[in-house]
């Protein structure tokens, strides 16, 4: 069984700052970056938490993100951005357009922007959730590195680029999607890996682009680009719609790198030692631009009642909305949160190079 | 096997048109209906096309569409409009509400529109295509009557509710984008049904909301309004990501029939006789709003080229983009289309009432 260590996520957050510091990011990006990965482990998303502390730092160190960095601004109207992030740290850059996308949703209903030449920004829901914060529709995308194999392909050609959107409620939690436009991250696989089981075909194919349930197989032809990789939400074949799937991270390439004139599919992590080149597309809409705020959030409540009000599968005694057991983890993990074993050691190994130290706290 | 009748398309538009506005629709109005319906069938997406028109003249003598009704502005800012149908027939409430879109886009780079009480609008991506033709980007979705069940539910509370998204290209075919958030629509259930074939465990659930491979069991269900019914795109279970399908159809909902504060779920369609409350979302983007239409085009011809090129699956020869299948089809059936035998007879049994005949033709 897998151990778990508890810690203080006031330590927690200390910590990490003074990581990123110490690599060089602002006390200002690094606090964001900061925010950003701990709401994702009190989300109880940990694929996308302090886990992911080390790619950042090595991304550093190897030029793939530059910490010092500052974002321009490429066009500006009243209601959108094109973003250049300069090869800057994706969270940073992210929050800083959704700042910018709110303030102008104020006086002009809406912002979006596309994003170029950033890098792995975290949950894509963290900047949706700021929107929301202002009692705004947001959205937010991003592409990524080329894992997904497009319907009747056999290469990983475009990213699990994935979808968040939220909109406010008043009683209810807000409603916040936020998924993966692949059937499931390559985390998943490597869980199922690990613990030799077989995946349902509906994950990842094989080097000749067959669906396949085997998840070492394809993660050992991942790491050899021997061909295969993820399957687009659906599965492998149009049968079961994939084609939907790989349709809908397309549509977030195109907004995110082609609004933008950024990286794609491949060129996405593209070059070894050099920017990433990811790019989101982030909006913020005022439900003044529609039927206004207290309505919409009272239309949203007795939606969200409908639909968890009605009657249960068989063995079932609860249907969610999305976003709503996140919601209720990240209340839970108020004050401390718990860590994989083996990721507490690794922030440790990382803390050590810079004289830091991460405790182990009591369960509350 | 299926008969086929072909028929030429200026013959069918005539045809189309002369029912619609004996049944009480100007001609204007009828003009577009016939359109959005022929450039279904054209596009081989025959399940939207004349095979519809029974359907729409039916509504109209019950009362579920009105035919000589107009839409209102409720609401209106430089970008947004909230729009209502007054239970006027969909197809040009739509396509009224998109130039609107258009039009407003091309002075405030973008314009989005939500609206309410309007009924079935045909193909999503109609709308989306008049966008790019004016060099647009565009979006179109709908709600409709429910038939798909939420994840760990068992009864059918949301519609098949379909995006739409489409960007302009150069000498590609446009990237269009047109897709159910539910695997299937119930026609393909039919289908499979009246061959009495198993279906697909992610394409449908049955009266406790358990995947089924029985089609005709569960068409039986729906008609009975026993319980069960589709299930969202990526199945039944969380395990191939059905709360993912279930989570964007509920995005559909909200953007149609939340902003609009018009009809939800289990409203659409709610009283019998009575207009259906069907919601769109609507939407035209200015490329000018980010790099330009010039650039905007000549990415997305790359884009679509290096998903084109990528090495094909063992026994594939061509990976397809949203769309092309469409694009294809339509430039082939310019000057005629092939009818279903039965959607043949079904046409010249309406036509009786008004003395309108529709004549077979030769093929081409």
């Amino acid at each position: 069984m897998e151990e778990r260590i508890v810690v203080k996520i006031s330590e927690l957050r200390t910590f990490v700052i003074d990581v990123l510091v110490n690599t060089g990011l602002s006390r200002e990006d690094a606090e964001i970056t900061a925010d950003v990965l701990i709401t994702a482990d009190r989300r109880n998303i940990e694929s996308h938490g302090v886990a992911r502390l080390k790619r950042y730092v090595d991304g550093i160190k190897s030029g793939i993100i530059i910490p010092d960095t500052r974002l321009s601004i490429i066009k500006e109207t009243p209601v959108s951005l094109v973003i250049d992030g300069n090869g800057g740290m994706g969270q940073p850059i992210a929050y800083n357009t959704m700042k910018m996308c709110i303030e102008k949703a104020k006086k002009g209903f809406m912002c979006f922007a596309a994003v170029r030449n950033s890098n792995h920004y975290g949950i894509a829901g963290y900047y949706t959730m700021m929107a929301l914060k202002e009692k705004m529709i947001g959205l937010s995308m991003t592409n990524s590195a080329p894992l997904v194999v497009p319907t009747l392909g056999k290469n990983a050609m475009i990213g699990t680029n994935p979808i968040s959107i939220g909109f406010p409620s008043k009683n209810e939690k807000p409603f916040l999607l936020d998924m993966a436009t692949s059937t499931v991250p390559r985390g998943k696989l490597e869980v199922y890996s690990r613990k030799g089981q077989s995946i349902p075909d509906s994950w990842a194919c094989d080097e000749f682009g067959n669906p396949s349930t085997d998840a070492t197989h394809v993660l050992e032809n991942v790491v050899k680009r021997k061909g295969g990789g993820l399957l687009p939400l659906g599965g492998g074949i149009e049968l079961t719609g994939g084609h939907k799937g790989y349709g809908l991270s397309a549509v977030v390439d195109i907004l995110s790198g082609i609004l933008s004139s950024g990286a794609l599919g491949l060129d996405v992590y593209g070059k070894r030692g050099a920017p990433a080149e990811v790019c989101h597309f982030l909006g913020a809409i005022n439900p003044e631009a529609f039927m206004g705020l207290e309505e919409i959030q009272e239309n949203l409540d007795s939606y969200i009642q409908m639909l968890k009000n009605s009657e249960k599968a068989a063995g079932q005694n609860r249907i969610y909305v999305a976003g709503e057991k996140e919601y209720e983890a990240e209340e839970k993990n108020k004050a401390t949160v718990s860590l994989q074993d083996k990721v507490f050691i690794t922030l440790n190994d990382i803390g050590k190079e810079y004289d830091l130290k991460l405790q182990e706290s009591q369960k509350e």
